[in-house]
């Protein structure tokens, strides 16, 4: 998977990482056992500073979705079941689409439309 | 509506009161002309700072859900159209639950549950 990020966007560097690493996942681009890039290769690939990188891998080790070992680095392992706010982070998502007036019907075809882009096969 | 927020969470707490807002113009609970709290008020309700309350309150205008004049305070307006970054917030959130191993059914599923419970008669 290329990661990729958005140097000009509002969301914090550190946060775009994980978020890919995580759509990656999901998407099956990502199995459990493959490796990440170094922090310090990708620090240099994407321009950023290493600590930056590492922001991004502790949060994902943190989520249960990486191991990180001094030999073998960042690897995919996932941890089963999603986190316990989760469910209240789902709401407050979905209130902001119908506090803003979208209706229930579109919200939730967003949501159908939105998990089959994660059933599409892996490049 | 009860404005009511988790001291222990590690969600900060202007977070919080931005997130119960939201949530309570989905569910109905708050309509447009609706007055919230005043700043001080609240923040003496919650045994908190009225600079916390600000930032809650200055979000939600700039999100375009709420409207805060010199002369009558917060009061709800709802600006049409869920915001740009909103279906990338929603993939990044459904993909989190996806590589954890929740089925793609049982995330549908969640988001229809959640979706049912913004219908609820407001109390």
């Amino acid at each position: 998977m290329i990661l990729d990020v958005d140097l000009t966007s509002e969301t914090p560097i550190y946060q775009q990482i994980r978020d890919r690493v995580v759509e990656g996942i999901a998407a099956g681009e990502l199995a459990d056992g493959d490796p990440l890039p170094s922090t310090r290769q990708l620090a240099v690939d994407l321009g950023i500073n290493f600590h930056t990188v590492n922001k991004a891998y502790g949060q994902l080790r943190r989520e249960g979705l990486l191991l990180i070992t001094r030999k073998s680095g960042a690897v995919v392992q996932r941890t089963p079941g999603a986190p316990d706010d989760w469910p209240a982070r789902l709401k407050t998502l979905l209130a902001e689409a119908i506090a803003h007036g979208m209706s229930e019907r579109d919200v939730l075809s967003q949501c159908e439309t939105t998990l089959r882009t994660f059933d599409e096969v892996p490049a």
